[in-house]
């Protein structure tokens, strides 16, 4: 017989791409991991009723509505999950953490530093969730495992790319990502955000930056590269790109590290398979493992499918939800969260002015994030 | 205003590995593809009561049985699908075709050719669908496409390897592939059979083969390796291998094709990637061009996610299915049909009659069939 | 002060491709190993007077001579090489052997089996090298160490693939390669004698095979492509394949065995990797290691260069003459030697015979040929 | 019959891993290249009597000389080729230049900035050579030839690193590498300049840097890491990265550069391959091309081996003193001679700068040297 569990009404704001990553996981997530909550997809908020329509019977939301003011504070919601451009991310989520839900949000989760912070402030109370989706690449969990565990030793090196290719295309010069009032910034809020928040996820906390930001096409408002250099709390040093004029890469998230007594590398475009060199293997065999990261002993590669059968993008989201929800019953804290996020933004604005003061900036300390919550 | 589809009831017969990647395309094909139907879950079919309960609560089926007979006849049922051990594909099939179900089967279809026959002789009027799945990667379906334009010539070279490396894993040791009453046969049917249906549909026919069939377990009852030449009736030679024992690699399902124009290669556990190599590049940058697989231009991938987002093992069983589906509305055939595991079978009967008396095999040819039909 | 060594005087039949990688050899050797003798390049001997003076000047030479038979007998002459079309390789051999010269010379050794037998049996009382060159590819000989310290465990597969392309290129069509008077044989003897040489270094006696020639080609006189199966004395199962038909190959030579243990994977377009896979690896870290087989810990290479710094392909060479000085001057077995040049051309036999006959051929047992000794 | 050429006489200083890469290539180069002089090995000279004998026996050295100062004026020498620690090539270039030698040198050319300008204007008459060797392996050279044909169109990003990982290895703790007084600096002169070189060669001139040193050894004299981000004067922005605690890592010699119209990937740990991306290809087959090259149409290859038939390191060598030779006997500029490696220590100077005052940096233009010329 099956265990009664409790529902959970959603409510998502958005219904584009991101709506569609996420509407996927509230489906997947109860099929491929057992999740203590019974989602119910009670409405999609968007701004033209004939296409959030056809997304609601696509994906199957309950309701209908255009106007998330009406949404967020509606007693039959319990989660708020936003994923809309990003000048909306704090109102709405501010106004659904006023009125107790709990809320789930795109990265970069605010336009700024000050406006992440507000955001972290008033959702003080209730449970959050940032889609730092990448972290739970298995491959990526299993990386974490490995650096936690000490293989990689003390880390000498991080090195971080996300590159992609799109930034010159002219079909896709309209889009609000190159809009700074709607984007706040270009490629650092939408790529770099997810190597920062890898960065800091895998190898702690980064104390200083000195970076350039160039904008290729004329007029545009926002950053269509960010190259950096950082030194982080550990003692390793670092580089950082995230580009939209990386021809040849769609989608090259990748990130490596060298230990003193192993490395690490990964690469989004191919994300089952992490390569990790351990310095212990005798030394006539040394060199990266090419590891398939679909079990057996891997991170949640057994609730997927088989060994030798690989996953893909949508899984991450899938993954994410599933341990926020398993955090959620035992009331632990999850991470990515709205904290987390606000650590991001910190590095993010040293990033900023780092590029336009031509100097090495501190990143400011999370200390200051918890005094102020005293 | 959406449009009025017709509802589609379906029947799940297993509960197995295959039965959570069909049900996972039953709910899937409708959120990435536009079908023509609304697929109703109705009934899944298994032995063991408790175990198909819990499958029916997490994978969403109405009602559960544990008679695959009462089902394959009842009038709220118009498919059924199997995805049970295969000895059981032919009495189910054969029945639920006698009742005017549509009938989609996972391979091998059939415990010998033979079998196979009688199974498309008797589902002879009702649409079939045979789980090739591996056809549906977006990579093979570009590969399709750029054999069908010529941009690999004339075809000398086919090699194909499916290599697993579970077989003498004690764990498994019980599973009922290794029982050949159950099986009919060990690679053969399980792996073999993926490469021949993807050697037809790329390379066409079969003429003729020599085969070697190994067991490496003693006692085992069925086949742990097979390898195999083969001519083909286009005139292009090639070799395969599927097995159990390939130490280092969970599910290398590879593939390769050389022509007189260019070549291509594939691989499973990297099935977002296709090879292509290109003799009109200009001869200084000749070499294989690695091309990702996620759009622009690809086939099914503007279904899923954005270029360069990958996707995995379950999208092949989704875009097989959103494929038969639009066939059926249209009234169109089908492939991989019933018939086209025929043709597998004829190749398989060929290389186990090869092994077993150490010479050349024709591979008996579809006229056969044909002409029984009329 | 320098050790005396004595001095070895070389002569040479052949000034095209491989009298350069022998004449480089015999000048590098002594830079990167310690080698026991002082090498004299006495005698180049090639058909045109012109080119083979334009050859002597560039790769030091003393003398040059366009009769062979006047060479191979003259005192001073220690070792005579031979690099001409395989037709000559027998009389060239022959007659040297019987001057009590030390015989160096290309694969394919002969025509065919009894040539090669023949050849082996004049030459039983000097020492001899075949110029199998890939077994001293340093990640090669690796590939033996590993196979020989049990790393592979039981072997299961064994999988050879030597690809080319270039026979259809108009430009070469009139090579001595496709003239069967000229060279027996077509990839059979060039490269699939290579691969053959490989496995039974790697992988032990071939008991029998099953095999298919092509020739794609109207009227050639040779072989383009050759497959074929093989059961290993060891137990274990393989294929090879040889063709130069593979578009989009330059010189795939490559190979892998699958063991109990551990599997092992290589490709001479890429000669300084070996991957090598260990079952005895963490699970969650189990995957190919990407070997850079340029030491530390590895065969040969501290000769070279420093770890990470690669060798190409005149390196097989050196170290093969390398290694047969050290053997003559200790008067051990150097291999490959003319009988292990025999025991590949059993195969070949074999190989042909059953392409004819279109049936599995045993190779027959070096025993034969020992007996024959007596 | 042979033409006359004019005689070369050579004075290496050095017989360390420098002198063995060079003494290779002045016997080599002859026999790959149709080089215009006689090179005669005069006279090796190092601080070790015993050592350098032992060198010049088996390098083929007429003569060892323990004293440098003896050796650069000599009548009997033409070209003076200086292999040992960076603290002594300017005495000794500048010595020699005066003396009317050509004068061929290790990079860094110089410890610092001003010393590389005094040994370019006292070597202003003389021909110069600099080995940054890795200009002329053909991959890069091929990549130098598409991008002055336009392939890459308007560059956007470089993206170079240098990535060793022998740097904690208590063994070779004591190298003259690690010694300020000898070396000048760590990976800035040893590694960092061949990446800069590369980039002048491929990218153009660099305006300014922003730049990090690391040392993670305690009390090391020289920098272990250095990262940097540079603005060049194209208008594109790239980062460097050089370091010797790249666990996983023997010798990555890695760069991409990504424009408008394509991208190239180079890695020297695989120095055969180019890996090329031309958005001029069909959008369906757009992906890397892996290109093998060994030729046909590709830079010096030719001079090698066939197609397919790797070269190794050594060959770099070779390819940059046969382009020398040809220089010299047309009396045109060769690069990378003094005056280049100038410029690569301008952005040395700026990187070191940068570090040291943690801000952005110019680099200060060539035009200095030259109206210091005039």
């Amino acid at each position: 017989m099956a265990k009664q569990v409790p529902k959970l009404n959603l409510a998502m704001i958005g219904s584009g791409f991101m709506g569609r990553a996420h509407s996927n996981a509230f489906h997947q997530a109860g099929r491929f991991f057992d999740i203590p909550y019974e989602l119910r997809l009670r409405i999609v908020c968007g701004r033209k009723p004939e296409t959030v329509e056809d997304f609601a019977r696509r994906w199957g939301w309950e309701e209908v509505q255009t106007d998330w003011q009406s949404v967020v504070t509606r007693k039959d919601v319990d989660v708020v999950d936003i994923g809309v451009p990003n000048h909306l991310h704090a109102a709405i989520a501010i106004e659904a953490a006023k009125a107790g839900k709990i809320v789930l949000c795109e990265k970069p989760l605010a336009m700024n530093l000050p406006e992440a912070k507000r955001m972290a402030e008033a959702a003080r109370k209730v449970p959050t969730l940032v889609w730092f989706n990448y972290r739970r690449v298995p491959a990526i969990a299993l990386a974490k495992q490995l650096v936690d565990e000490g293989k990689i030793g003390k880390p000498y090196h991080y090195r971080a790319t996300y590159l992609q290719s799109w930034g010159g295309d002219p079909e896709r010069a309209g889009v609000w990502r190159f809009r700074k009032a709607d984007a706040g910034s270009g490629v650092m809020g939408d790529l770099l955000s997810h190597s920062l928040d890898l960065a800091l996820l895998l190898n702690g906390k980064i104390a200083e930056v000195s970076s350039l930001l160039e904008t290729f096409v004329p007029n545009r408002e926002v950053d269509d590269a960010v190259v950096l250099l950082a030194r982080f709390a550990n003692g390793s040093i670092g580089s950082f790109e995230a580009t939209r004029f990386a021809t040849g890469c769609r989608n090259r998230n990748a990130f490596e590290i060298h230990g003193s007594q192993g490395a690490i590398r990964f690469n989004l475009e191919d994300l089952n398979r992490l390569e990790v060199f351990e310095r212990s293997d005798a030394t006539e065999v040394q060199g990266s493992h090419n590891v398939l990261v679909t079990g057996p002993g891997h991170p949640y590669v057994g609730r997927f499918w088989p060994p030798g059968h690989i996953v893909g993008y949508e899984h991450t989201f899938i993954a994410t939800l599933a341990d926020f929800l398993e955090c959620l019953a035992r009331q632990g804290t999850f991470h990515a969260n709205f904290d987390d996020a606000v650590e991001v933004h910190q590095v993010l604005e040293a990033v900023e002015n780092s590029a336009r003061s031509k100097s090495w900036r501190n990143v400011s300390t999370t200390a200051d994030r918890t005094s102020s919550v005293a």
